[in-house]
């Protein structure tokens, strides 16, 4: 970021977007663009835009809806200003059928004129205002993301759209898991409140260390407790499941970094 | 209650108060007048009220500062007409010089005309809240109190008041834990918040079964989670820390019954 070949200013939205296009900045944006609201990515063909709406406010934790495209377009005004939804984002995923195909740093060779993209809500939000009261998030502090779960919970079904419940997790001191229950609380669009906490059994979770993807934080130290809240990467599953022909979305930590302030006052 | 000889209405605090004076209920008062606020009785001679009101305020989400009767007067006009704080309470505990002298079903005998009666929040009160809100209170619904116990942690010492955090403890399911978190953090008049969750070592309690007291529901189901909140107790140890000559406080969820409605509105 500073003193590198094309440094820019992590915490302006419109420079980060930027380094992410050029490829100045390749790492995940959880440490990035803290100030603004970051959000999951999921573009499906138009077809299936309106089942995946209603999945999404069906399930409304998991999938807190931020924005939509209109079809076609790789920008989200209500988001963003200057943005390339299919080239703003450090990494995507492309699904045909169900299955992944490809990971490319640039989707826009894979966008089709019929998508419609979704921007939901992402931990990365919250995490950043509950650093700001002083939590401890130790996945950042030792440069690492958050765990994923799926869970053994089902969604609620929508058309195509079904799946199980996808959690992320924090290792937190049980203070800090008080004041982070108590703030996320308050913060609908980024998943708000725990969906659960102490015992990853309650969600079906047999062994914390085999997290979805394999990443994450997994290993409590003795006076840290899990804290489960719902994840966007719940629409994912449900997409691909849907064996939907075309459909796009971030990579992993890799999120759509908008233009919209954190709330400032809490 | 209803149906018996010297029936009263059990959500009227009025008469809860009448009942108890009179012996027609000798029951806890968990299960009684629970649409209003509940406390918990410490009763120290004036020369020391100061200090226990400041060592009240310094240790207010465990000590939450009701009411203070002047010396003498055995009734807080503020919390309730038609209270008799030495008779209307199921039972009291006598100290002197920090020593259990008596347990009476009725102080005036020993009420002396410099005495100071303190009110201080009681989970009763959240408890009755938490229900409200279909948190399940397993300790409840088998006729039990919540455990409490002596922690690890200090307490911000006064004059000659000091000692340990005690804690109240409740086992939750996790959904219930995140709600009961959220719900009581607005009620600090109450204890506000938990202080801790999950891991009984973050108090420094060793093994749950080892109750203060040996009262209360101390063992948790395998889908459950430990909660805990600072007590009013911690008023007690205090007080009978500092060795006062007299000391008088409530006796076991025999708790001060007020006319303070509980907040509607949440």
């Amino acid at each position: 970021m500073a003193g590198v070949a094309g440094a820019f200013d992590p915490a302006d939205p419109v420079a980060v977007r930027r380094a992410i296009r050029e490829r100045r900045f390749t790492g995940f944006t959880n440490l990035v663009a803290r100030t603004v609201v970051q959000g999951n990515l999921v573009a499906v063909p138009a077809e299936y835009a309106d089942a995946f709406e209603a999945y999404c406010r069906a399930n409304a934790q998991a999938l807190p809806l931020l924005g939509r495209s209109a079809p076609g377009e790789r920008a989200i005004p209500s988001l963003a200003q200057d943005m390339d939804i299919a080239r703003d984002t450090g990494g995507y995923m492309i699904f045909r059928d169900g299955e992944l195909v490809d990971t490319p740093v640039d989707a826009s060779g894979a966008w089709r004129d019929d998508l419609v993209a979704f921007v939901l809500g992402c931990s990365f939000s919250f995490e950043a205002l509950l650093q700001r009261h002083g939590v401890r998030l130790r996945h950042l502090d030792e440069g690492n993301v958050s765990a994923m779960y799926v869970t053994g919970r089902d969604t609620t079904p929508v058309g195509p759209f079904a799946g199980k419940l996808v959690v992320s997790m924090r290792a937190l001191r049980p203070a800090d898991a008080i004041k982070a229950t108590i703030l996320s609380a308050r913060y609908p669009a980024f998943h708000g409140a725990p969906v659960s906490l102490g015992l990853p059994s309650d969600l079906g979770i047999e062994d914390l260390e085999q997290s979805y993807g394999g990443h994450g934080l997994t290993r409590l130290n003795p006076d840290e407790v899990p804290v489960f809240w719902a994840c966007g990467a719940t629409g994912q599953i449900a997409a691909r499941a849907a064996r939907l022909p075309l459909c796009i979305t971030h990579y992993k930590a890799h999120m759509v970094v908008t233009d919209l302030p954190l709330p400032k006052e809490d």
